[in-house]
């Protein structure tokens, strides 16, 4: 019942704004819709907005920040309040900041990373149409996911942002993961839409981003993704398999910045009602990779 | 931003209680949670609450009622007012009339249909449980859907119960079927959740049945369920096809009453701000069977 | 033990050449290979020889011929006595009457069907190369079946041409199907690979071409190819569904001269010692079409 | 044109006859046909013969012999007499030395394992029979592979095992590692079938044995196989992944014993006049992983 609608864009940090574009161009698949140069904006061939993707141009890769996008400006304001009474900094990005949005607010979470909430954006519309559409467009490219789906961020604190996103923002926890003498919460995965995740934390270092998670169909999609990966000799992080927590079949590797992402299927259908469900420690490496049932080093300690 | 969770159950009427109880935990693949003398009661694997399917002893096959679940019963209590001032018929269903529930609810929405809302059933649970869970269970039998997804139904006036679902409900209509000139809406697809559609109307005879959907994971557990009845010699209607409209993949067939049954698989994701598809009624058959292009007549014809 | 290694070519009358290489380039996504004033040579991407799929302009649709590759000359001398023995008509097709073949022969099989033998065609290759190559290639079009896979003819004499097909030339019955009284053999399915089928044959007029089998890789391929023919406008046959013979699955559909074509996945893999399956005339509708469990009219009277 | 029909079993040595038994048949999945102190003879579902697999009692894990089907005994003697000739070590195994066996041949290959040629063995058949059949049983049970597929031993002349294959018994090679100055053969892939291999050997150790891979219908089913095993908590030591040699998906883990499995699915279908396909040494990781590109050090050690 929250007015959040979905996780709405992520502006990347990348360290060579054409390199980086092909790669999410011809090998994500994504459309570019707008540049400038400083930033480079790409969508989903089946997202409506403008982008969802924004690739900055920086030193060091990262995530400069991810914004969720609202039903209305009444509601954003609403929102803007409850965030300033938890007590996060919090300022306006005023229109014509970047291209294509409107105003938005940005406020910095417990974990210290950055987010915006917005309700405007330009509305481009997809190559299959809203009359009589086809299932899905001629010309893909590359992996060509459906759309951004999630993220992964690291910070110390798991307990606060997740009662942040729940109590303020209205997300629920669809899974957890907590120490073996569930003192502790060490991971934290957040959804404010019926899939399993629109949002996860994983205890480690704040500021810091773990992955962007791109929708594709189902498990053959994924072998396609891996293959197309590996066609570009694009190192693969995790070979395909299915996470514990949300059932998700996925594939793992970096951009060229090293920035991590995911093409992520099959995840399941979760409701405001549903049990939190809960991983203990002992069984993390079996929650995030089913198969394998241990995590592998670069897995905890490659962030940007 | 609608209190309504999902579709919660659907009773059916069935006239031989012995023979659907044993499609529905055989070929189906649900299970039986209790049973009295007039009904049975089911739910599928993946589904937490004690049922979502009632089989009900009757002269006629056909819908009893379908019922939403509401998140609390302080948002019942509102709903309850908006219906009445839409003029419903409504009255209380209390606690005991049926096995497992609390109060819900009742009321004729203007297709004549009878549905319910509540916001109290007993939690059963499933067999994976919610620590550490496995992400299926051992034993599934049958088509083994993961729930129930979707019903269709018929009705007269398909703009008027539109404007219910939406304006009085706060479902969001994901896609609709006009007339050529546009004058008239004939199909109308709805959305409480962010899947494609959690109930339907196509225009025809006021409070009669098309088919309850149940949910598998892809197209090979369509293929799956396809060959399972066939197995079960059990007519198909509509063997394995994609639709036009939800993208999903399907196939169609009856209950041992004649009620339609669907195994649904894969339609979009969808969100508050996306515009409504529009599919023209010249491309009726491309919207309901994107391979074959046409209606056949059964499927407009048989309603229970 | 047959010296016959496969199903080579088939050489299809289509009555708009023109039309015709667009619908196998593009919809089907075989490549053109070469052309001449009256026929245009195409390959499917996974075949390393010159082409497998001849058009030739004719008045009236059909099948010219079908010829098997055999491993060397002397083999293909041998045969070429075998058949001469069993009675049929035969000539040498020289070296040059058609692009890029060397010599071949000729005859006619008790079904009245025109077959050719030959060892000698141009090698071309794939575009994913004989050294450390890639599952698949880059710039694959249309439904972009991995091979020509088989074919289907109708006849009169099911019982000799099988006997010609097994006794002269070394393939195995894999399934029959024949009356309820067991008499009568009405369907013939044979293999001189591993592969459930490499030809077919059905009661029916002599000289009928039933269809041409692509082969693509899995069910999901299927979708695609129906999706794809959907797309474009292509009249579907019979969508996406299983036989029961072969445990196939499949998709049929026309060319724009009315040749039927198919694309199939997955049939079982069969040996020389396997027992010979029987379907009963009674459940010929299971055998052909497992979920539908009937036959369609148009699948036995469109013949070409 | 090999007489040799397919793989037809493999003896393993297990340590715990029980405990293996268990294994085979519950995560297997095969079906067990006969017992004796020393020996459980097991078959796949869709294996005809009585047994594709024998679990014999030893001391230490590791293949006692693998045999090939042959088709009559006439042309078992010829092999007999080709065998010899090549001066391989060889004897009879005589009626009645296993269940259901009748006679062959035994002899040491050049790698120095047992290897069997039999034409006789008792015909059990599948739950789905011969006339009209299901495409697949009820009941089935784990993984359920259709049936044994390849097996992949470990020698220290590649070039002249593959001579022996290829020269005496009518094997093809499908595909080769060399190193990258071509000198040497390292990794040889063979086939008797049109499937991609029926037999493969990789420089190493002579007589030791790398895994025996069961024929799985899919890329979901793979998933499946993965699934059933973490269930299980047996340790999977390669997660899915697509084969670059083969292009075949796969799962590779370990039976009690330490004798390792894989479930795959989906490799090309090959013919005699195929080219060879080289991997150079240097891409050998993507040769045998073409997701992960590189070889795990246990991959390469881990024999019995």
């Amino acid at each position: 019942m929250s007015s959040i609608m979905r996780i709405g864009r992520i502006e990347l940090r990348v360290m060579d704004l054409e390199q980086s574009a092909d790669y999410y161009k011809n090998v994500i698949g994504l459309e570019e819709t707008a540049r400038d140069s400083e930033r480079i904006y790409l969508k989903a061939w089946d997202e409506y907005d403008h982008h969802s993707i924004i690739l900055k141009k920086a030193d060091s890769p990262g995530m400069d920040h991810m914004a969720f996008k609202v039903k209305d400006p009444y509601e954003l304001e609403i929102l803007e309040h409850k965030i300033e009474q938890f007590g996060c900094k919090l300022s306006r990005v005023s229109y014509g900041s970047r291209i294509a949005e409107g105003e938005a607010i940005r406020f910095e979470i417990p974990t210290g990373h950055e987010v915006e909430l917005y309700s405007d954006i330009e509305f481009v519309g997809t190559n299959v149409g809203t009359v009589n559409p086809d299932p899905w467009p001629d010309n893909l490219r590359g992996i060509a996911p459906h759309r951004l789906d999630h993220a992964l961020l690291t910070g110390d604190d798991i307990e606060t942002v997740t009662r942040f996103f729940t109590e303020v923002l209205g997300f629920r926890q669809s899974e957890k993961i907590v120490t073996v003498d569930g003192e502790q919460m060490i991971g934290s995965f957040l959804a404010i839409t019926n899939t399993a995740h629109d949002l996860a934390f994983v205890k480690g270092p704040d500021k810091k981003f773990h992955h962007a998670g791109f929708h594709v169909d189902n498990w053959y999609e994924v072998l396609k993704a891996a293959d197309i990966l590996s066609k570009n000799k694009i190192h693969i992080e995790v070979t395909p398999t299915r996470h514990g927590i949300t059932r998700g079949q996925t594939v793992y590797f970096f951009d060229p910045s090293g920035n991590r992402n995911e093409a992520f299927a099959s995840g399941y259908i979760t409701y405001a009602d549903f049990p939190t469900i809960t991983w203990t420690e002992d069984q993390i490496g079996t929650g995030i990779f089913y198969h394998r049932r241990e995590l592998m080093e670069s897995f905890s300690k490659a962030l940007t």
